[in-house]
């Protein structure tokens, strides 16, 4: 075992070491020569098949945050990780700013770990709770299939391509008035790619396409709707069907992407905005690449890889504007208890009883004063939103009680010794919800 | 609420600054200016009276590190960060790697934060289960009074200090001889330290040494002496007094500590070393020591602190060269069970079942191929660590069943589908033990 991670450690290190030197352009024969050091390690550690691993990228530096602003985030994290998780993630290094999806190795059948990076991101945006979402579908292949046949020169596929992308932010005359105006494209030509831009839809768009008299006849673009019906179907299994539209606009990542794309947006609610629902940006992109030549494949091929990352910057901005707007109060600390007591000289008995509740696994805190006021003991769990007092005196002893107190309603109730932190995990274990 | 967040804040950054001030040796008369500004701000704010608060440290780098040791690093901070935040801790910044535990303009009354402080460390080193260990408590004061009735001329306390350091590592005599022949202490004086030195023990210790009648005529060893006994006191309420050893040739720290100081060791067990139980070296430590002057408190004094930090590094070492040793196995993914079939064409099948174990919350995952061998399914399993195999058929779909299989011991059993997350939550609720 120790022998097999020794082995997979030195293949990352390789892996690494090949990739940095394509970024710095080294010579052929150089990442040749290093390649094929690879893929000897490659070999040693025998085949991976089927595997699927996420690469949790850290950030470039560290930052300081508040405590305000250290819970929201780790809440946001919380929520992100447990999603990986929950889908086989490895975590590579902590803490999260980006995901990155790969597939080692992955000889897959088509379209099922895409479905699987839409499903990720459906849960992650349902448990964040941060609003409605949509997430944007379309592929590499239909766009430069839709270019060729509605004319589009092959030298200007990419300028018109970032025209298309404006079309989430402004009207299609104006699309249109760039395409022509400024790129040249001749307006026939324009308007011919704005009849199919301009859609949206579910699986019936797809299958309306896929009848498409020129669309269907390019073989590019009916690859990436035949693989758009198979995901489709995937996602309808998913439960998630509901939640993407296939948009012929979505235009983001080209130089990177060359089969399905995604994008997903929150929509503004009329009642945020006043207006009609609009979509406020992505927090949230993937889609499908080539993997370095020979990084994985032990023949060396190209391998493909799925990707997707989270703007986790963005979600932590919009969860602190909203609760800034709502004037929330965000907990800094997460304890459940104050041991307090409304006698002087109880010193050591409330020391007992919030070393009983520690090593039971309860969250609680007492104030380092031997005689602190009750009044003073009651106003720091507010301030410090702790919902719960256990009171004693001299009475609640001898009758082997705790008074609990909730801080919100200021209701008391006695609770016997042994029950108290079954009574307390009762009352605190609801997970708050963070916006 | 934002605007108490925002002027905590604003103290926050202004401290910094006093800080970064007093380390660029700045004048005094700027330093005074800016500590002003920050007791205006800090005026502002308002009192805050015994609240604590524990403040986590980030690294001065990142650094990246394989699925394997990420696996063994996230369990050893889950284990500290649960342990901090059950004490109330506020986290202001993550990853940790090292802990300070500060007590803001805390008046706190004597020893009940040290204990505090002691407790947490125990309760850290007794979850991460990393072996047998003691904790050995001293005070400043106690060896300040030490040198000064023996002796040892106030010029040579801080050199005969280092001698008495190494008392953990060497024998006695060769202490004795550094003292004597390196720095020219007289021979009678180096003997009586020697006395004090070479002693450890609980609460009897104290109370012996309050008897002594050399060191009982000590004002700042009187001192000491009796906040350790204090201190003994809460620890016994704490459960903990058994873990704690007074020993009185500690004595690292003492640029910095003032009172109190302690430093966890863990113990090497006979069976590992095939000898007498011996330290493995300090995996935690702390001390009580003066703020800096009007960080805190409003009328510019100097406030007591309590520090605590975690060897979280030297420790991470420790638990992976035992699991080195052991040759364990550990696992890089959480996931509770694979999704398999063993017939043909159940793909659309599979996708159904792992979304409905995703929607409740199981960690699941499945091959991305569309007819996966079921040899290749368990091989995956046994490689991965996975626990449980959730295997539908033809036959178990008409019977509403799924055959759960634990990969360990081969049993195969049906469980009703409407059971299937329960069982799962069951079978897989024990976290496994890092080491």
């Amino acid at each position: 075992m120790a022998e097999r991670a020794a082995l997979e450690e030195l293949v990352r290190l390789q892996g690494e070491h090949v990739r940095e030197l394509k970024l710095q352009k080294a010579s052929a024969e150089q990442i040749e020569e290093e390649v094929s050091q690879l893929l000897k390690l490659k070999a040693q550690l025998g085949p991976d098949e089927g595997k699927h691993k996420f690469v949790l990228k850290t950030p470039k530096g560290t930052r300081d945050y508040n405590p305000r602003q250290m819970a929201v985030r780790e809440k946001v994290f919380d929520t992100i990780i447990s999603c990986f998780k929950r889908h086989g993630a490895e975590v590579i290094d902590t803490p999260v700013f980006e995901l990155k999806d790969f597939d080692i190795a992955g000889q897959f059948d088509p379209m099922i770990p895409d479905a699987e990076c839409l499903k990720i991101m459906c849960e992650i945006l349902s448990s964040l709770q941060i609003g409605d979402f949509l997430v944007k579908v379309n592929d590499r292949r239909i766009l430069d299939g839709m270019f060729a046949v509605c004319g589009v020169p092959d030298s200007k596929f990419r300028t018109i391509c970032s025209s298309v992308d404006k079309l989430d932010k402004v009207p299609w005359e104006e699309v249109k008035n760039e395409m022509v105006g400024e790129k040249g494209l001749a307006p026939e030509v324009a308007d011919r790619i704005g009849d199919y831009v301009q859609q949206h839809g579910g699986v019936s768009l797809v299958e309306q396409l896929l009848q498409d008299p020129k669309l269907s006849q390019n073989k590019q673009a009916l690859e990436g709707l035949g693989d758009l019906k198979l995901l489709f179907e995937y996602l309808a299994l998913f439960g998630i069907a509901d939640k993407i539209s296939f948009d012929l606009s979505l235009a983001r990542g080209l130089d990177y992407y060359t089969g399905v794309i995604y994008e997903a947006v929150l929509l503004q609610t009329a009642a945020q905005a006043g207006e009609e629902p609009l979509g406020v940006g992505s927090v949230a992109a993937g889609g499908r690449y080539d993997g370095l030549v020979g990084m994985f494949d032990p023949k060396g091929r190209k391998v493909p890889c799925v990707g997707l990352s989270v703007g986790v910057e963005r979600i932590f901005s919009i969860v602190e504007q909203r609760l800034e707007a709502l004037e929330e109060k965000v907990r800094t600390t997460e304890t459940q208890v104050l041991v307090a007591s409304a006698q002087k000289k109880l010193l050591e008995e409330r020391l007992k009883l919030v070393s009983e509740l520690w090593d039971a696994g309860i969250k609680a805190e007492l104030l380092y004063k031997k005689n602190p006021k009750l009044l003073n003991q009651l106003q720091y769990c507010e301030e410090a939103g702790i919902p719960l007092v256990a009171i004693i005196g001299e009475q609640e002893l001898k009758d082997g009680v705790v008074k609990l107190r909730a801080v919100a309603s200021r209701e008391e109730v006695d609770v016997r010794r042994e029950d108290l932190v079954k009574e307390i995990k009762r009352r605190t274990s609801q997970p708050p919800c963070i916006c």
